[in-house]
């Protein structure tokens, strides 16, 4: 039962991140075929580096459920655009999203390969960004983890708010994995909507 | 015999990678060692992000041949360039032909770790474009593969005739191969010769 | 004992790589999420492709230690620099010492997989330039590497040297290391401070 739930929150996370991705190539204009690949990379980009670094097969190797979902969403997403058109939100929206579920699926994963917490918490922040740094990479933006608004930071703190409820209190599987993947998204929004800034006590004052 | 016949299809490939590495380098005006470094890169990249992939070991570590083979390509084309000056044209002419060898590399691999058609489509695409990709972000070039021309979509097309042909014809081995690198190399040459693009049709109207 | 000694070199290089990566970070005023993220990626980005190519489990994987130090080591870099304020200087004079540590560890790590000499020195110089190119791409920068300074011929001539000293004589192991090591940082720090280039006999005369 817990494998089913996995594979929905991994498929949720990876639907977000094709939304996210084919919106970015498709403000850029990239041609359809462009765009399908750019929407591939942010999908399974930050999952198969966290699956080569623990030595897995890539997770969409050997299912190709994931292909042709990412397929279908991507036209889904050209035929829902030629109606809609304010990128910037949608683009933000999925991007949160994909952020909160891949960062729980990442530190499931190192939990089920017996790896620290701390280790779990890094695979976790890789597995939610990596998607999103190619993405902006590959279309030469400045990636929205480097930007100034709370970005990798919901990951490391809605992460370890997750291994601090399985660990030490006794609440089920399900409410944990949902509450923390709620935490992580509304962190994110929340930072953005009231423009949070985490202090940088490295600059001098007046640059602050 | 098909052995041999699949290394001169990579070495090929290798080769026009080098030249279209060292002359994106050179015409940054790198030194010698960057220029090798890059040539490396762009020759190497796609394979062994899909030998990672795949999980086999990376094709050039194991055997020398491929690295002397760089080394002295790269050379060439250092004293080549000396007489020689046009850039552009060469780097594009080398660029597609290791494109359209490198997919049909790509995807024979993926048939031979008995993998799923569209997966190994997909091998073939990331061995076709990740070494390019990787060349024009090191560069700090917009990346070939995300201007206007139909680029991937050569990959993808040339591909799956490659796999058409295998399943559902009985021509030989070496003529499907031959036939399917060509008509990569040739989607790629005539759409950048006639400027074809695909249409984008989730562009509204007047913006395409 | 060797083992105990190559822990200390590995280690002094991820130190090393941490400051140039948090200095080059808060140069960009990231927020300190932010600055510990391209610390981790400078410090672990060049071992971490080594460690895949030749497949063994990336080093910090399941060693908490290199973690907790750059936790450490990104903290104190934050604290120091509200005092200290010559970003550049700093940054070049760690990545240059980072670059001699790891390209030696990477040598050193290939042998102990029995790998070729030649293939040796390419896994000594992606540990060394690989986490210093990373940095640079995620941070928008031009990579250090492909600037006109001498870069990646320091870790191609130190390692080379150290292969031979290793073969054809009979010094013992630490000086041997420890002179390579001097070596490709003196190299780099002498190369920009003198603004020596290596020749570019490729380009016309009136251009070099």
């Amino acid at each position: 039962m817990y494998e089913q739930f996995n594979f929905i929150i991994e498929f949720l996370g990876m639907i977000s991140f094709v939304m996210s991705g084919s919106f970015a190539a498709m403000q850029r204009r990239l041609d359809p075929f462009g765009v399908l690949i750019i929407a591939f990379v942010t999908a399974v980009g930050g999952g198969t580096v966290r699956d080569l670094l623990i030595d897995v097969p890539p997770f969409w190797l050997n299912d190709l459920w994931y292909l042709y979902m990412i397929l279908a969403v991507t036209l889904l997403s050209m035929i829902f655009k030629s109606v809609e058109t304010d990128f910037k939100v949608t683009l933000f929206v999925f991007d949160s999203f994909g952020l909160g579920l891949y960062t729980i699926v990442g530190i499931q994963k190192g939990l089920n390969a017996h790896l620290d917490p701390i280790i779990c918490i890094t695979l976790g922040t890789i597995t939610g960004c990596f998607g999103g740094i190619l993405r902006d990479i590959l279309l030469n933006r400045i990636p929205l983890v480097f930007r100034k608004e709370i970005y990798a930071t919901a990951c490391i703190v809605g992460g370890s708010m997750f291994l601090f409820l399985k660990e030490y209190t006794s609440f089920p599987y399900v409410p944990i994995h949902l509450f923390t993947i709620f935490l992580i998204v509304a962190i994110r929004i929340l930072a953005v909507k009231y423009e949070w800034e985490i202090p940088k006590f490295y600059l001098p004052k007046n640059e602050r």
